[in-house]
């Protein structure tokens, strides 16, 4: 069935992309770049998306998820070939102006005209389970292999690099190096006991190994060495928490900067950062919101309240705003999904200075410590009806300060010496965050659960493919 | 010892860059891409790297890793402090011209005059390890947390970050989407054993889980898709090699392509990739060649061999040429280490259509598919004096024929269906490759130990921090 696809390439096809340059076929979004004269002979490749017929023309959606892109085929003339929706096929056919309202221009097929063309690529058993442009996600969650050519899901992968090409380009502006530490750890970073831990890694590494729940240690080893470094990589959380918001593997984006004895250019730089990465999206927005069925007023809601004004409270703060509205809390307690969303209700707000108590060993007291309400300079970035996307704070860079915490948490302090050591030689007050990748991306994509983010989703009893 | 550095840059620092606008002090790759004007008041931060005192003056070299540059700073005037190397400072002074050939301008530092300041950011104990500029490899390995702050070392990690920036503009202009495929898994890729497994897997996923060895087959899943997907991730592999060449935990680009049915545009592919990322790093060689202590000719003649005529040889014309030197290989044997060096000798060399009884059961037959001598359509790039960085081939797209394999193979159809099925249901002839990206960075770097290109290598016995 299938012949050399390279050989369409030479025949007829005109236009030079850059794919052409090394032999391989164009895609749809590079075709649809650059698009081809009205008129000209074109070529395309990808899946039938759906088929519709009228009496005397037949009409074809091809996509190859290269782009939210559709191309409009409209089949005309004798002889017609039976196309399957979710056949990959390979249509040559002429350009033209669309006679559609609004719509792209369109591909004609004529099987009359020798110099049009088609092939069947792959064919389909009549059971092709997504025949529908729209399906719901929970029907998508039990096709591991298909799932990902479905729209939406599709527009959040290109939506999701999307936004890391943005990210490489803030932190390259920010002289950042961007640095990969390691998954397999000997330190148990949080301490939690929710890490996978490596089968058999005393035989292969002589120590228990685990997989890291943060890369925050190393990381900062390594931008104390570089000023500024940053990281996005996989983290793995044993937490048996099966939420639309938690993942057991998910990628997180860390930033450690040195030179910082404030938290407030921490906060600004976090604000930038989720800013700059917003304003690209919405400046190519049709690019994602052709390719999604969520909610358009969703979406743009989220995006124009990142684009808003963001408000800065101390925790001591938002205890008094809680309990004005009816919550009674006192210093200490934590604040619940439904507290954080209560007063992220208007816009996003950063919360500021939790209590030591509350938060890791390696944070640096507020700046206006009191020690009957100790607090650590620390932050939460909370989104309106989402809750937790970004933490930080600054971190202790006094050794005797941060031994005697660490001696307070009962931790091994052989086993971080290390860590501890870079307090010794030449420290320097610095600080950073973390921001769960996914949950960034989710958020600016307008869905709500994190799972359908992902390609293959790991949580608790979840492990497939 | 410490007070508000932000102070600083309120007080006389005219100069705008763009970490004034969030707050931060700026790095010293900032300052020196847009330098003060010469006689201006100017302050730095970073670490003293070496110290040389003459009768009347002294030198400071200070460096803060965010690039290869040296701010020489000149010690003049009475009431001198005592600096030691590896402590962080902070030196406000005039920005002058230097009087020593070919050098940099410089940071004059005078206590006299009242608009000059320091600040001992961090001090040092006097056995602080790192005293000379250049230091052995060997011995750096020794030191887990400041090894960073080494030249080269550092270097590696800048070099590693533009790479990594160069192969996302690259890999975007081809409209690939780089998407993320799990690491935790339940599909042993390669079914050689050589796996991490997560322990308690059972309780926590209700299955084994593995860390996986390469991400191609769910990579696959999601570039039919998308058309073309990319990946730079990490992978695992339990392997007892303590060989420079190898990593427990290393990151691997994997790049998945549509639409095709023959080697000759992947190779095409492959070459532009490579060769792209070297002639990028070409036009900004002096930010790598500054930093690094490690022979510049080496360097120089790496690039200069990638930037080469790359050769092309099936399997089959290897081992006449390997034959014709005074091997005695028949068809089946491997190739080793020597031999690959020896095919590479000129020049970067792609090795191509390998015996399938040598390769995965996933690989497409050869177009010349002799069935006395059966081979896959796959290809080994070997470079000079190094072996081989890239590995791939077409993929089998066929239902049937990908079943026969795995059967062959023994391997579990019902684990595996989620793979298989992508041929059913629309399959499309593909195909990719895996290239280990410290193996590449290391080759670009000039540098031999892959293990000193990661900021805390994981190998047989080696797990530190």
């Amino acid at each position: 069935m299938i012949r050399t696809i390279s050989a369409g390439l030479k025949q007829g096809v005109l236009k030079r992309y850059i794919s052409s340059n090394v032999g391989l076929a164009p895609t749809i979004k590079e075709q649809l770049s650059n698009p081809p004269a009205i008129g000209s002979v074109f070529e395309v490749r990808g899946f039938v998306k759906s088929i519709r017929n009228s009496k005397n023309v037949g009409f074809l959606d091809i996509t190859d998820g290269s782009s939210s892109k559709i191309i409009n085929v409209v089949l005309v003339g004798k002889g017609q070939p039976r196309f399957q929706v979710g056949e990959s096929v390979r249509v040559k056919g002429e350009w033209n102006v669309s006679k559609g309202k609004g719509q792209e221009n369109e591909l004609k097929y004529n099987p009359q005209d020798p110099n049009h063309a088609y092939e069947i690529i792959g064919a389909v058993p009549e059971d092709y389970p997504l025949q529908k442009k729209a399906t719901s996600m929970s029907f998508l969650r039990t096709l591991p292999s298909l799932k990902h050519r479905a729209s939406t899901i599709a527009s959040f992968y290109r939506l999701r690099s999307f936004l890391e090409t943005q990210m490489m380009d803030f932190f390259n502006n920010y002289s950042f190096t961007k640095v990969s530490p390691p998954l397999i750890t000997s330190s148990d970073c949080e301490g939690a006991g929710e890490t996978f831990e490596i089968k058999s890694a005393q035989e292969f590494f002589e120590k228990n190994a685990y997989l890291t729940v943060s890369t925050q240690l190393h990381l900062e080893a390594v931008s104390l060495a570089l000023n500024r470094a940053w990281t996005l990589t996989p983290c793995f959380r044993a937490e048996e928490s099966k939420t639309s918001r938690h993942l057991s593997e998910f990628w997180m984006l860390e930033a450690e900067i040195s030179y910082l004895d404030e938290l407030e250019p921490l906060l600004n730089f976090t604000e930038e950062m989720v800013k700059y990465a917003t304003k690209q999206l919405v400046s190519r927005k049709n690019e994602y919101l052709e390719g999604t069925y969520l909610d358009r007023e969703v979406i743009e809601s989220r995006w124009s309240s990142i684009l808003g004004d963001w408000r800065r409270i101390t925790y001591n703060e938002a205890l008094d705003e809680l309990n004005s509205k009816g919550a009674s809390l006192t210093f200490g307690d934590s604040l619940n999904l439904d507290h954080e969303r209560s007063l992220a209700e208007n816009g996003p707000v950063f919360v500021t200075d939790y209590p030591a108590s509350m938060k890791p060993f390696y944070m640096l007291k507020s700046t206006n410590y009191d020690k009957d309400k100790p607090t650590v300079a620390c932050f939460d970035l909370l989104l309106p009806q989402f809750g937790e996307l970004v933490g930080g704070s600054l971190r202790e860079h006094d050794y005797d300060t941060l031994v005697e915490s660490m001696k307070k948490n009962n931790m091994n302090l052989d086993d971080m010496d290390w860590y501890i050591s870079l307090r010794k030689y030449g420290t320097i007050p610095h600080g950073g965050f973390g921001m769960g990748w996914e949950r960034f991306v989710t958020y600016l994509s307008g869905h709500d659960n994190i799972r359908d983010l992902v390609p293959f989703p790991r949580a608790p009893g979840l492990c497939k493919a």
